[in-house]
């Protein structure tokens, strides 16, 4: 880094938590820096809604927002909507599929994540991840498309049509499960009139012991009994070793008939974190230094869930939201210092708890340094608080704020909108023999 | 009709204004009818504010209303989501794409209307509707990547990336006229850095030679004022001869180079109107009797766009959502007359007026017997009034209202979601030559 007076420029690859903390961070900085914020979407993504979204709970809009609305009063912050081809951490530059050159004195690699099949056969093809907005409503509409077949020709149902299952009892599975047990029950027995509603199973499978495995016994207990409470089906100590489009196979062999399989199993960094020749670990994660600096690449840093961030025990810290918004922020503060001249710190991250909604008046949460636990109505309302304010560190528009309020405790439901008809369209009479799945599957099988 | 005091069973084709019009109507009848309401989407289309979400001022769920909760508290009313693929007026039967057959004592065709591309050589391939959820959802991603993509890369102006061309101005494309120069003085110039503003340029290229022929010369006046003042270039006079994927060339020869064309130059009936065997006219509608029903097929209606309904002088009623609701209570109220054993009545159409937003707090309106005509911010009110009445009839339940003129007032725009990556991808640099419309044209041409 020269240290001339000039502006200098901080090249951010990706709008998520961390790339889009990072970049709000640095327009506080007023002229010293410009930020080129490079997304392959124009809308930043509110995964932890996400589930809300596939259970037509909330609506797009609740979930996702405009990078150039969060950022049009930060004249410094130059959004560019590109999908990363090649990141050259060398030059600290990107090459985008558009084809075209972007190149800072700074780069934030701040690319995230995305599902991790663990080379399960025909988990790829035949499930849904949740990982995306679109990932999101195509979820949605193939839920939405279950119920209505279904509704058509109540048959299906020995088909598995109103089967749901659910890989991996992390937030993301649990709070899945939870949002559907309760659609199932308060929408759906409402509003469709030839549906056996009592027949549909939602099904959670998780390789470990409990659910919620980050969090206390009291609360695995806690949320255990609610989701039994609402019916959901839990098949611990379990794991799905194939998926085929008409059923799972279950690691005892049991095979268990579905058109819905939800993927929250893991997560892997993002493909550019392997080909840019930085240092990667677990999970193709890029190894970063206790600055968020990685080594051997002068100016380059890498955030939130593409990076390995090292915690105060020395384990990698979770991906989540508030590790991605506090490695973002962290990160700008850092390159400011390096501009002046200063000592970069070592990241240090604040943990304010961790929290998971089970059902509609139910959560669990842990919060502050002694870990105070809490479950029910009190956590739900400490949920909904803490995801709001996720949004206002984003500097979402209070309008929004207000919508997302009101759309939460006054509708029974968000649109369900069956929207994405590729996701909706299922071919319940084809047998699958020349499917992508069953193809990786007889592969894998002829490996062994 | 066999007067059997048994319930009679109502079939109804489409959920639209006229479909769901005529379904709620018979849904107060108690126990005498039931319906079946057949539409291939799962919502309800609210045609006429399409144009705002193409412009980010509305969210999909302000345009689009499940049809599930605004019929979950009527009984007698079951909605099926299947493709219809054959009508039989005989039997008062439909043959569905799903392989399920439907029967009723009634038939109620009301599927609605596509664009009328009028066999413009490459209309069909390269321009964008704007009738359906999907089409205003395509048109938006389309606009918001022609606008990203010239972000990027400015020259792209001059292959005409920031020229809009809109082909029809009766309401639908005066309202987008007005609806995006608004878009592109207010969110794209406070939100693209880069971006030569100035240098966009919206089209309107009519035939005739008014803005709005339905309306008064004053309302034709006025319009041309307040889009000519927002910079809208008004080709009057003046036909789309083919349509490119870079460019159109207009009836003089002249070309505009463009990557947005907008349709909104005509309607024709959905195309089983054609395939059913019923009597058609203009626009492949079906013609009806003054009552509603079709001549030679006992029991079966037509109504709204998909039906030529006779007005007071004789000739056909407009395509308007007010039409198809009314013409929908009518046929149910034809019906159970029907059932009683008492006289069908003539469909009398009260007409409340007409009305046309031309961009945020200008709108022409002509209402009442005498034709009151009204503009500016008067007429804007009664347009918004109007709009949430219509939304009332369909019992869109209150909090949706209440979002709905949150949404309007207190946001600047809607989500400004680019999420149909199919129409935002533009080959900016091919030469068309393998392209469906060249080829459509070259067929064209070779047959002159």
């Amino acid at each position: 880094m020269t240290a001339t007076p000039e502006t200098k420029h901080v090249l951010i690859v990706g709008g998520g938590f961390a790339g889009l903390g990072c970049a709000l961070e640095l327009a506080r900085s007023g002229g010293r820096v410009r930020v080129t914020l490079i997304d392959r979407h124009n809308y930043h993504q509110f995964q932890p809604l996400f589930y809300q979204l596939a259970t037509s709970q909330l609506s797009v809009n609740d979930v996702s927002f405009s990078l150039r609305r969060i950022c049009c009063d930060k004249k410094n912050i130059d959004i560019k909507l590109a999908e990363v081809a090649k990141v050259d951490p060398q030059t600290r530059s990107v090459h985008t599929k558009e084809d075209e050159n972007y190149q800072g004195d700074y780069l934030v690699v701040a690319a995230g994540s995305q599902a991790n099949f663990f080379r399960i056969p025909g988990a790829d093809a035949n499930t849904f991840p949740l990982y995306s907005l679109t990932d999101a409503e195509r979820l949605r509409s193939r839920i939405l498309a279950l119920f209505e077949d279904t509704d058509r020709d109540p048959k299906l149902a020995e088909q598995g049509s109103l089967n749901f299952v659910i890989v991996g009892a992390g937030p993301t599975g649990t709070e899945m499960a939870g949002g559907l047990a309760d659609m199932i029950h308060t929408t759906v027995s409402a509003e469709y009139a030839d549906l056996a509603v009592t027949a549909a199973r939602v099904y959670i499978v998780e390789r470990g012991g409990t659910l919620l495995a980050p969090f206390s016994q009291r609360a695995h207990e806690y949320a255990s009994k609610v989701l039994q409470r609402d019916g959901v089906q839990l098949r611990l100590n379990s794991s799905v070793t194939e998926v085929h489009p008409g059923h799972v196979v279950l690691g005892d062999g049991s095979i268990i008939k579905t058109r819905c399989v939800i993927w929250g199993a893991g997560l892997m960094a993002a493909p550019i974190a392997n080909t840019a020749g930085l240092p990667t670990g677990r999970g193709g994660r890029i190894q970063v230094e206790p600055d968020l600096t990685v080594a051997g690449f002068p100016g380059v840093y890498a955030l939130g869930d593409c990076a390995n961030i090292a915690g105060p025990d020395g384990k990698a810290l979770p991906q989540l939201g508030s590790v991605a918004l506090q490695s973002g922020k962290w990160a700008a503060k850092n390159i400011l210092a390096d501009i002046e001249g200063k000592p970069r710190r070592a990241f240090h991250y604040l943990d304010k708890g961790i929290m998971a909604m089970i059902g509609r008046n139910a959560a669990v949460a842990e919060v502050g340094e002694n870990r105070h636990e809490l479950n029910g109505a009190v956590a739900y309302a400490m949920w909904l608080g803490v995801h709001l304010a996720l949004l206002t560190t984003l500097q979402v528009k209070v309008e929004t704020f207000v919508e997302w309020i009101w759309d939460y405790f006054l509708q029974e439901r968000g649109p369900q909108l069956l929207d994405r008809s590729d996701a909706a369209r299922i071919d319940w009479y084809g047998d699958g023999t020349d499917d992508k799945a069953t193809a990786a599957i007889a592969a894998a099988t002829a490996a062994k």
